[in-house]
C-alpha cells in the first residue's frame, strides 16, 4: 500500500480527500496535518466521520515523514517551502493550491503577491490537468492541481483552442459556483441568510483563475488567449457551471464541432460530451469526478457557446487530485473515483 | 375607486397582482376570471389568502364588464380577441403576456406562431417599459407589459444603446432566473428534486425574449441591435440577475459611464444605479419593484459588463404592470409598490 | 406623526422594523442607534435599502431624545437600564428582547443570568401578546415583546389552556425555525454549507423560550403548565412551524374543539384557524403578520395535535412589535401590517 | 458474479439501487425492467448516467429470468404476484415496497386495501431490518425492506422497547423528510415553488408507516406499542430526521441509557450512537448508509428524547436493500455501502 498524507487536512479540500481516499483500494492515508487542530480528530470537526474515520491531526513534518505521496491543501503561498523539502526526500507532491499552477512567475507574483522560492521546483512541476498533460503528470514529482473554475473553462475550450477554431481574444466565461467554493471560513458571503434565495457575482473581472486559464490556454496554442471571466455564487453546496461564449473564425457547422469534441475527448473517461440538443446541468455531475460539456450555436450572431459543469470539490479539486495521483502512481485513473453522480 | 379586473387570475402573475393590488389605495379589485377554477375562490388555490382575500373566480365577460381597467394574465395568443372587445367598451387593457410586446408582426409570428388579429390595436398599443415609454403609456389604452428577462436586459442596456456607446452586435446576455419564472404548472423542470442543488441553462439561444429585446433596443437607436441570450435556472423562488457583456466603441472611463447611467435614470425611482465597486444581487431587490444595476469594466479586454437584477414577479411582471397602471391612471408611480426589498 | 426610534437598529430585528415601519402611515422613524455602526448608514449594512432608506446610525441617547416611542432590539440584559431612563422621560418602550418577558425574577435569573434592576418597571410592564393581553397593552408604557417560538406555541395552546381542555403536564412542542432566527452573526451554525441540505435540533430541552411559554400559560390557567420544547433549524430564511402534542382530558370531538378555536380567535385578524382537514404551512404566512393554526386528532392515542406557523421576523418579532405599537397608540392593528403573505 | 435484477428500475429507488450496485464488487446488474420505459435506456431518464450506465429497460419476465436475486421497486400491491413466481424459480426477492412489511394481513388490508395473495409467502418472508432480524434475513428467500420513516423510528426505539424501559403507549414520533421521499411523480407537493422556503406536515396521524412501526415494535416486546406519528417535508433532497418522545417507566440516568444503546448497537456498523451532548443531523449521514442516534433527557418532565437520522434513499431504502442482499448472499455487509457521508 502506498502511504498518502494530507497537509492541511481540515479544510474542505482536505476533508474531501479523506472522504474519497477512504474508499481507494491502493493507497492508505498515512496521516493528516493541521496547525489549528493538532491533536484533535478530524471527526471532531466533521462529526459525520464519527467512528468511520478517526484520524488525529499531526504536525506537517510527521505526516510528510511517513508518506510516499503528499497532498497539500493549504492557503496559497504555504506550499512551496514544504514541497521543496519533501521533494528532497523523494516524496511525490500534489499541491491543491495555486503555488504550482503557474509557469510564469510574474503572473503568479501579480495575482498572488509572492515569488517562486526555487525555480527548479517550478521547472520540474506540471499543471495537473490530466486531459492536457497526462504524460507529463506520469513523470512528475510535483503536480499543481488546477483551480476549480479553471478546470471547467479549460475543458470547455481545449478542443477549440488546440484546433485553432475560434478567436483567441474576446472569450467570455460566465461561471457559477456552489458555496463550498468559498471554503469553511465564516464570512458574510457564506452566511446562510446572505446566500439563500440569492444570486450574485463576485470578484468581477478580478478573479485569480483568469490568469491561470489564460496561461494554460495560451501555452496550448502559443498565442495570447484572453478572456473576460465573471464568477457568480449559486445557493447550492457543490457544483460549477461555466457558460463560455466564443466567436468561431468562420461560420461553423455545429455537428462537425461536436465530432471534434468527441474525438478530442474520446479516451477521457471523465469528460462526457453530451449529444447535441442536450444541456449540461450540475445535478448530473454532483458528487462525481465527471465533467459534462454541451455545445450550442447562435447562428445569427456566430457565437459558439460551450456549457461545462463539474463538481467543484471533486473534478474541480479533490477528485482531480486523486486522478493525478492515480496517473503518477500508475493506477487505473478510475480507482477511488468510480462513484456515479448522485443525480438526486 | 377605479375598478380593476384580472383576466386569468389564478396563475402566478394573477395571484401576484392580487397580492399587490390588495394594498393599493386607489383601486379596487373588481373581480378575477379563470376558466379552470370558475366558481372557486382564489384562496382555495393559494391557501395563504384564506380569509384575507376570498375573491371567487368568474367568467372573463363578467370581469371585463365591471372593470375600468383589466390586466390580462393569459398564455400568449389569448389576449388579442379579449382586448379587441374591451377596448370598444373603453376599458384600459394591460396585457401581461406577449401579444402586445411586438410591433413587428413577422417577429411575433415567427416566435409565437400567430398573426396580429387587428393591426389597429397594435398601432394603439405601447410597450410598457416606463423608463422608456412613460409618455406614450400615459396616453395608451393598450399596454403590452414587457417580459421579465427583457426588462432586466433592456434596463441594463438602455443608457448605452441610446448613448451610442457600444457595438450593437455581439452583445451577450447571460441571464439567471428563479423558478417562479416557469410558472405554476407541474413539469419535470419545476420538480423540486430536479431544481434543488442544481443549476442549468434552458432554451439556449432560443428564448422568445431575444427578439423582444432586440426589437425594443433597435427601435431606440434605429440600428439593428443583436444579442446572444442564454437563460439559466437558479434554485430560488424569485429573482432575475442578468450579466450583460458589451464592447464599448472606444476604450472608456468607467466613471464617466457611471455618470451617464446616473443621469439617464435620475428620475427613475425604481432603478438604482449602484456606486462603482458594488455588485447587484437578487436579495437586494427581492419582493420589491426595484431594479439594481451595477457597472464593471474589463480593461484588458475592453468589455463593459452590466449586472442588473430585479424580482421577476414584481418589476419583471405584476409590479411593472401596476406601475403602468399608475401611470395611465395618473397616480403616483409608487402607489402600491412602496414595499422595501425583503433583504432577508 | 408619532416619532418612533429604534435602539439597536442594525440586527435583523432592527432592520425588519425599519422595513415595515417605512410603509406605516401614522409614524415616522425618528432615528436608529447602533454602537458598532455609529455614523454609518443602515444601507451600508443592508445594501438593498440603498437610496430608499438612508438613515444614519446615531447614539442611543440621541434616538431616545427625539422619539415618542422606542423599540429596543438588543441582546438580553441591555434594555432595562435604557428603559428605566426612557420611562422617566415619558417615552413608550417596546422591548424586542427578553428583559420584560418574565414576571418571575427567579426564572429570568435562572435562564438569563441577571437580576431585575427595578421591580417597578416589571410591575408596570406587560407581556406583549395582543391575543392575550390587548387591554393591558393598551395602557402600558413598557411592553415585553414575546419570543418567536413562544408566540407560535402560545397561540397554539391558549384556547386549550384557558378552556381547561388538556392535561397541563406532558405537553410536547416540536418546533422548527428558519435561519434568520439565529441572527446576523457569523457562526458555524449559520454557515450556508452547514445549514443547506441539512436539518437538525439544537438546544435540546434547554431553550430559553421554554420558561417563557410555561410562565405565560401557567398565568392563564393558574396551574403549573409544563412542556418539553425542542427547536430545530430548517434551511430556509424565515418561518416557524410548531407541532404541539397535547393530551385531552377526555376523548374529544375535533369539530367542537375547532369551534372553540374559532370562537376564541374570532376577533383576532392575524390568527387564522384553518378549516379541519387543512394543514398549516410556512409558505402561507411568509412575509406577513399572520399566524395559521390547524387542528388534528389522533383518536387511537387520544392526542390532540395543533400545528401553528408564523413568520419569525414578523408575527414572531417586528410585526408583533408594531402590532403592539398600534394598540398602545390607538391605531388600527393592521396599520403597516396589511401585506398579504408572499405565497411564492 | 451473482446476477441481480431490478423490477421497476426507473423510479428513485430503482435508480438509487443502480447507482449503488454499480460499485458493488460481488454482484452484476443483470437487467432492469420498466413498463413505461421499456426499450429505453435508464440514462435517457437520469441523464447523469450518460455513458456510465447504459442499461436498457426490459420486461419484468426477462429480468427475472436472468437474475439470481431481484429487487422489486414497485407501487404497493404489485410485488406479490411477481414474487410468487420468482420464488418458484428459486430467485431471492427483496421487495422495496410495502407488500411484505406486514405479518398481520388485517393491518395490511386496512392501510393498503389489499389481501395477501398467498399466505405461505408471507410466512417465509422476513422484515428486512438487519439490526433486528439479521439471522432470519440470512435464511430467507423473501425480504420485505422496511419503510424509510419506519427504519428511523424503529432504530431509535429498539433498545428501549426491547429493554422494557419506556411506556408502550403515548410515544410521539415527529418526523421530517426530504422531498425525494415523495418520489419522481409530478405533484403539487413536489413543485419547487411549493417546497422551497416552506415546511409543512402531511398525512397527519394518517401515514402508512404508523402501523408498520407499531407492528414491528409490538412483536419485539409482545405488548401493544402505540405511537402518534406525524411526517413533515423539509426543502432538501435527501434525509430523514425523527424526533421521538418517550416516557421512561422510572426516572432515568441518561448515562445508563446511553450505555444500553451502545451495548445494543455495538456490532452494528451502520448505526452510530452519538456521545451524550451531541445532536444527530442529516448532513452527517447524507449519501451514506449510516444512521445516527442521539439521546436527550428532559428531567423536569421525565421525557426521554431520541433523535435519529439517516438518508431516506440509502439506509431508508436502497442501501438497506443492499445490506439485506449482502446478508442473504453471505457478503460483508459493508460491500458497496462503504461511502463516507458527504458531509458538505
Amino acid at each position: 500500500m502506498i502511504q498518502v498524507g494530507i497537509i492541511g487536512g481540515t479544510g474542505y479540500v482536505g476533508a474531501e480527500l479523506v472522504r474519497l481516499l477512504s474508499n481507494h483500494n491502493k493507497v492508505h492515508i498515512s496521516g493528516i496535518s493541521s496547525v489549528q487542530y493538532k491533536g484533535k480528530s478530524l471527526s471532531s470537526i466533521y462529526t459525520g466521520f464519527y467512528k468511520i474515520n478517526e484520524l488525529i491531526c499531526e504536525s506537517q513534518q510527521d505526516v510528510v515523514e511517513k508518506s510516499d505521496l503528499i497532498f497539500l491543501a493549504l492557503p496559497s503561498g504555504l506550499s512551496q517551502a514544504i514541497i521543496e523539502k519533501a521533494v528532497q526526500k523523494n516524496k511525490i507532491c500534489i499541491d491543491m493550491g495555486a503555488d504550482f499552477r503557474f509557469k510564469n512567475e510574474d503572473l503568479y507574483k501579480k495575482w498572488y503577491g509572492r515569488d517562486f522560492i526555487n525555480h527548479d521546483l517550478h521547472q520540474q512541476s506540471v499543471y495537473g490537468l490530466p486531459e492536457l498533460n497526462r504524460e507529463h503528470i506520469r513523470k512528475s514529482q510535483i503536480i499543481g492541481n488546477p483551480g476549480c473554475y479553471a478546470t471547467s473553462v479549460e475543458l470547455a475550450l481545449l478542443p477549440l483552442i488546440s484546433g485553432n477554431l475560434i478567436e483567441k481574444k474576446g472569450i467570455i466565461a460566465d461561471c457559477k459556483s456552489g458555496i463550498t467554493g468559498s471554503g469553511k471560513n465564516l464570512t458574510e458571503s457564506s452566511h446562510f441568510v446572505n446566500c439563500n434565495e440569492n444570486f450574485s457575482a463576485y470578484k468581477v473581472v478580478n478573479h485569480r483563475h483568469t490568469p491561470e486559464i489564460e496561461e494554460t490556454l495560451s501555452n496550448v496554442c502559443r498565442e495570447n488567449v484572453k478572456l473576460t471571466f465573471i464568477p457568480h455564487l449559486i445557493p447550492i453546496n457543490r457544483g460549477i457551471l461555466s457558460t463560455v461564449y466564443t466567436t468561431p473564425k468562420d461560420t461553423i457547422d455545429l455537428k462537425s464541432i461536436y465530432k471534434k469534441y468527441c474525438e478530442f475527448y474520446k479516451n477521457e473517461y471523465f469528460v462526457k460530451v453530451l449529444p447535441l440538443g442536450e444541456v449540461s446541468k450540475i445535478s448530473n455531475v454532483r458528487l462525481s469526478n465527471y465533467c459534462h460539456i454541451s455545445l450550442h450555436y447562435d447562428e445569427d450572431n456566430n457565437k459558439l457557446v460551450i456549457i461545462s459543469c463539474l463538481d467543484n470539490m471533486i473534478k474541480g479539486s479533490a477528485g482531480q487530485g486523486i486522478q493525478n495521483m492515480n496517473i503518477v502512481l500508475g493506477f487505473s485513473e478510475k480507482e477511488g473515483l468510480a462513484a456515479l453522480p448522485a443525480v438526486f
